[in-house]
């Protein structure tokens, strides 16, 4: 594994001379997370997974885009947003570059449910062209291991804004940024075609948290990155077999 | 109900005072389908449920696009493809166009899996501009009732291309287009990365099949069409109740 | 000649294995066309004679497009539109998809007036890069024919809409859509820059007729498709010849 | 009538200061026009025309675009083409310039055939939102006075190509760039679809004329000058009259 | 040196014969330059400047570009403006044009600062994908010859609009444009953040001057317009060597 | 001062409160600087500036974009870039939130070359639109005080890459991340036009350096922040005045 931030251009060298090199990049956010977790949080969560996965396969790990198409939750102090285009550009973009470097496949972990849609985007575009593959990962197994470590209801099934995962997420990764005496128990009245189409979620939870923080701890929260670790590195290693990208030795 | 291409201005100027009114336009595609289901066979379903919801929730069915985002069979005959961005703009322009005309909601019934992303996006944009909302219906239910009415086994979970489900529907739909003589069966070996990332489908299938046509029925074509009809129904009523469009009068 | 929406993708094949293949597609609206003819009426128009065409020329008829360029009718209702980027785009991409399908020439039966500068500017835009050509077709022999049949006045020379020509075209296409009970008939006052400039025509015409449909038969309908017919197989012939294309054989 | 190019801002905000603003732009070409005719050819003639035209009507004459989309002739030297996205571009551009300024219409003297589909699209555009009109003149009565003053045939009906019509245009206006010298007659043989659809004028004249430059002279230049600059007025005074633009004093 | 608008294709086809093609442009504006200057100021100065410079070079002159991005002062009569994406596509297809034809470098000669950004866009563009360079020179050794001729203070270093070495360029070019009794004197107050951000003009001068025009003089303009067809043909000079370019014989 | 990635919503909502509200925006790249320092170095030095410019002027620190335009420098390894355009668009869609978040200033410290025109076209069309001011950084005063500081000569005059000045730079920010042993010495032999134009560096430098790292120093790295920061403040005082927005209170 290599991080690209604190590398110089000759270990990069030496890197990209292996074969089957696979770059990793965290896609965040800055968003509002409620009144305890930081507006980063997205991105630190991303940041903090793709660190691991490229660990696991061998990778290289590439810097987090800090920001996010957010505009659902654009009425709410803090939120800055990319437009979904632009989303899609920047990805684009770094995966041509990455191409042209020699790279093989690009995997985006994405923080954020807003850069769905513009991350696939670049992905079914490069698909559509016979570019080099772009793998969007929205934390796969995280329902699961949701469903195993959650102590307390979901807001809607698989919904994680600044409540037990989240918050558990963030103790494990930064627990110097969460405000724990903040905590509030929010469980909002969603429409009946919540899940059904894009809304805005800024009016539904006055505090910005849907569900409850109060039993997240740092011990859930690594329970939870290891499963979306270990699941993200099983769709990487198929997505390699059917590509026949070489596993590197680590 | 008014089915736009059949009527005449006057007659859609009197649907158009009463209120909360909702458009359900089918997106297809021409695509290939096998040795015995037409080119158009996504077009004849999405149609056909289009004018079975608008029916059923006093909508206006409007004309279908027989073309669809459909790159991941171009390599086989008979596939036409608009490009992605393509499809956004058109489904774009028709949700202005009908937002100008007074219209509350767009009903798009996606007939074919590459719009999903393309149409989504469409739908995107409007929600975060605050425009007229537009729903995207990917065959609500489909998976289930294919459960249910299914004699053989899926090629992938959920996945209906030229097999019993679509032949089903077809010979519900347009008996005399399906070449029941053609029928072969082929359950094409999938990559173990298939549904995690875009990919051609084409070079998947020898005959464009991707399961058993051969148990295929009208009365499951007909089952399959009224359980997804009454699952888009309520998910039509869901959203109706959100955003507070009065239910019309039949 | 093959009808794409009703053929099978061997079917296709066996034909995309001639020489010189033709695609011909019809672009269509749906708009206002006053109290007795179906908002469909261009796209009913333009699939006749495109199915027409592609049997004399043994071609390759290619689905619909049932919406168009259509602003200047926008007032009144039914009339939706796309913009004229988008019938460029659709346009364009199907000529590419059918330049890699190995066809030679896509040849585009344009239905409605607004619709002519972004086909034309999409067969250019082919042309100017050397791409497969696009022949757009604007009812060649139109007003001849129309001078023969025509028993009332035009509204202005060459200007048909819902009046007696359109009318009889829908008489002998589908007859069963035109209201017989509801002619009405207008000559509007047309300002002194009519035809010189792009206008809104909405304004102009009370009830949407620019001319007298009584004298309207599916006879002269006939008559007019058979005319325009001959005239755009004389067309495609030419240029055909001019890209030296084989004639294939019926 | 003023000439913004040798104009001072005062000057120009006296006129801006009467009702009913007028604006009147050349846009021309730098295409090959035979060996004895200049580049700038179109350019000529459509500033020549523009300024009588401006004169007559008492409008505001603004420079030329000295460039036009002129791909066609590509193949020959000296020939610098725009796109003709850009041709529009610059033709809109400058509409809403005009438009924030107070003027009422733009008229365009289109001095290249390649320009015409892009300027009237620029045209069109306007006319859909709704912003102030531009009227694109392509040399309105030229084929009529071709018809009246040329002794040579044309080389097809209209096609004015550095041939008697377009000499005897450079003999009115600039003399002194005509190499009589060098006068050549060509009469390509033209593919039978010539005028059917966009192609390449530079593979069908050997020497880039299109015709007879012999009989041209400056008198029958003036002559031409003075027909068109007279139909244009009429277009113009036409499209006052639909718009209740007044016409200004001299 | 050839000056494509004076010339015909076979000149220009010799022309081409040679090596190391290099094609100046002017590109001006359509501005307001005070009460006594014409608003085609930068136009004029930069069509004198190109020519000197391809005259000094041996290169081919090509049009003048009348208008630019000057919507800075788009608040005065007289300035009509392109966009900056517009000045940016006119200036890459330009480029395109004439590396098709066969040059190796063109050399843009800007006459307004609000070209800049635009114009250097496109140069960055051809160079970042290999294209055929462009370079834009913005009135290189301006200021240091105004300092040396200028007997009254600059606005702001480096600041000519309308003030002393204006007046002095366009009394050497075409002094039958300057209106010598309507000279002002205005030093407008600039704002402490004059030139460290883009801003709007027309707020900042009354008159539109930015300086004292009263001491300028032919002579001075000569001296002016000497100077920097001097630095330019240096600049030029040093890209031929770096390109490799072979300089031509006069 | 708030730094937008460690606050929570609610924090950042009591700073949006006061009047005059800042952002500061830095804007990195990934990009070769060869074998002593990190790809990430043009980040970590402008977001070093960003928080002490932030800190100094009470503003809101937002998070860096840590890639940038570095086509220049693509064919070495490490470099990831992103296309001018997206690096617009980018800062575009920031500043765009920013304003409807009801900022009255974006300021954006750019880390790196490539980015000056993508970042100054998005101020220039902020200003030309009247939307909330950009003001675009690129590190003032840094060529003073690396004259006053620098004991080794520059490569070419206030060209910083990888030699003395980034390096102490570095040393005082990440010292952790400079690799001293590896300092090599690199004057290249620049060509004729360097700084005249765009071009590719990746050629230039073997090393990748551009100068003589080995007399770095931490403290020298220090004073140049400071200067900076300093001759920044002042600009953006300057700016401040000039919208008349207010200074904050520490």
């Amino acid at each position: 594994m290599i991080d690209y931030s604190r590398s110089t251009s000759p270990d990069v060298g030496e890197f990209l001379e292996t074969d089957g090199r696979v770059a990793v990049m965290p896609f965040g956010a800055l968003e509002q997370h409620g009144p305890h977790l930081p507006l980063s949080t997205d991105t630190l969560q991303a940041e903090a997974l793709a660190a691991a996965i490229a660990e696991h396969i061998t990778g290289a790990l590439i810097p987090a885009i800090p920001y996010g198409n957010t505009w659902s939750n654009d009425a709410l102090p803090g939120t800055i947003s990319l437009s979904a285009d632009t989303v899609t550009a920047v990805c684009a973009d770094i995966a041509l570059s990455l191409e042209s470097a020699g790279f093989s496949l690009l995997v985006v972990v994405n923080g954020d449910f807003g850069n769905r849609l513009p991350l696939h985007r670049a992905a079914e575009a490069a698909a559509s062209r016979g570019g080099m593959p772009i793998l969007v990962l929205d934390y796969p197994g995280l329902t699961e291991i949701g469903d195993a470590v959650k102590e307390t209801p979901w807001a809607a099934p698989g919904l994680c804004h600044a409540e037990e995962v989240e918050t558990s997420l963030i103790l494990a990764i930064a627990p110097e940024l969460v405000h724990r005496e903040r905590y509030v128990v929010e469980y909002p009245e969603l429409p009946p075609d919540f899940g059904l189409r894009q809304m805005a979620l800024a009016p539904l939870s006055h505090s910005g948290v849907f569900g409850d923080p109060r039993s997240a701890s740092a011990e859930k929260g690594n329970r939870i990155l290891a499963h979306v670790v270990e699941e993200s590195a099983q769709v990487i290693a198929a997505v390699r077999t059917s590509l026949g990208i070489t596993q590197q030795q680590q």
